[in-house]
């Protein structure tokens, strides 16, 4: 049996995502990685939160942005700490389930990322999402059209229930063969999680 | 300058700290390791949990037990899910305020640990915590009165104050030349960071 895929669930909003994100195709080394947007606001909402934990928590969110920093500057991935956080995920979440089957997905995702992160770019915008489009050769009016068709809108909805059944709560998370893993710094982990359905380590 | 020396924070009631506590001095290989009890409980009332995050978001709880399952299974650490949780820690807090010079204190932190985690044993009572300290051929009754003092209990207050004002939110943390490092997966990076004061890689 080969190396099992890797779910990769992650939220546009959320900080720890765009590091991800930004590596996940490079850790992998030819795994699959099946992108999976979702969004946290309503897992949150469930358990009582408005809004970001980094928001409700000031020294979770203090710890955070210094935390990101460190991070970027050791990965070497441009940061700018956003004027507005948390921006909403929801426009570029539907473009990415509506490109679900494109090739491109994984460069849109990135870009939507570095859009937030490191350029400071409203991507709650349709104009900024479209501009990202545009900045990959795709037809930006198509596809933001797309995004905000019945079907795309019902899907996201869905991919968000599956991610609360599957118990995540937070961005990232990984799925390797049934097994959750919380947390970029669980990625590794994630990779080395065996195929074999019996959950344990071979 | 020689490596800078390591904080380690802990709270006797948390799981992600006893897996830290039995690895740390392997893993800071010669590296002075400074053995910080503290309490989280104050902390987390401050944010208007009166429970452990464990307990009141459901999935997160879920989530981290299956973890220090695997966690525990990786580092070959006996692990038993306590029957209850938390239980407190405020007792053997002390008891390791107490012994804050003594050499044995990382042994008696261990063994608490142990007691909690491996064994299920009720930290909070002081005849766990005395058989604890007789195992290490202490003399419990001089301890568990030293542990009850005034003075030592006025320092764990002033200790988990102290980390409170440096930003502390969870535990595991570490600080290495300032810089805080939150949750046991952090511990690489911290050791890592260099002894400079500007707080920048070297």
């Amino acid at each position: 049996m080969g190396a099992p895929s890797v779910e990769f669930w992650f939220e546009f909003a959320s900080t720890y995502s765009y590091v991800a994100a930004m590596r996940i195709e490079e850790q992998a080394r030819g795994r699959t990685v099946v992108w999976r947007p979702f969004l946290l606001g309503p897992i949150f909402a469930a358990q009582g939160w408005r809004d970001s934990p980094f928001n409700l928590f000031p020294a979770k969110g203090a710890y955070m942005w210094r935390d990101l920093e460190r991070l970027c500057e050791r990965e070497e991935l441009e940061w700018r700490r956003p004027s507005v956080f948390p921006r909403s995920g929801l426009l570029p979440a539907r473009v990415a389930v509506a490109a679900a089957n494109e090739a491109w997905l994984p460069r849109f995702v990135r870009a939507v990322y570095r859009a937030n992160f490191a350029e400071d770019r409203d991507i709650s915008s349709a104009d900024v999402i479209g501009s990202v489009l545009e900045s990959l050769d795709l037809r930006a009016a198509d596809w933001l059209a797309r995004a905000q068709s019945a079907d795309v809108k019902e899907r996201l909805r869905a991919e968000t229930e599956t991610a609360r059944t599957r118990g995540i709560f937070g961005a990232p998370s990984f799925v390797v063969s049934g097994e959750l893993f919380w947390g970029g710094d669980r990625l590794a982990d994630a990779l080395e999680w065996p195929a074999s359905s019996d959950g344990r380590r071979a």
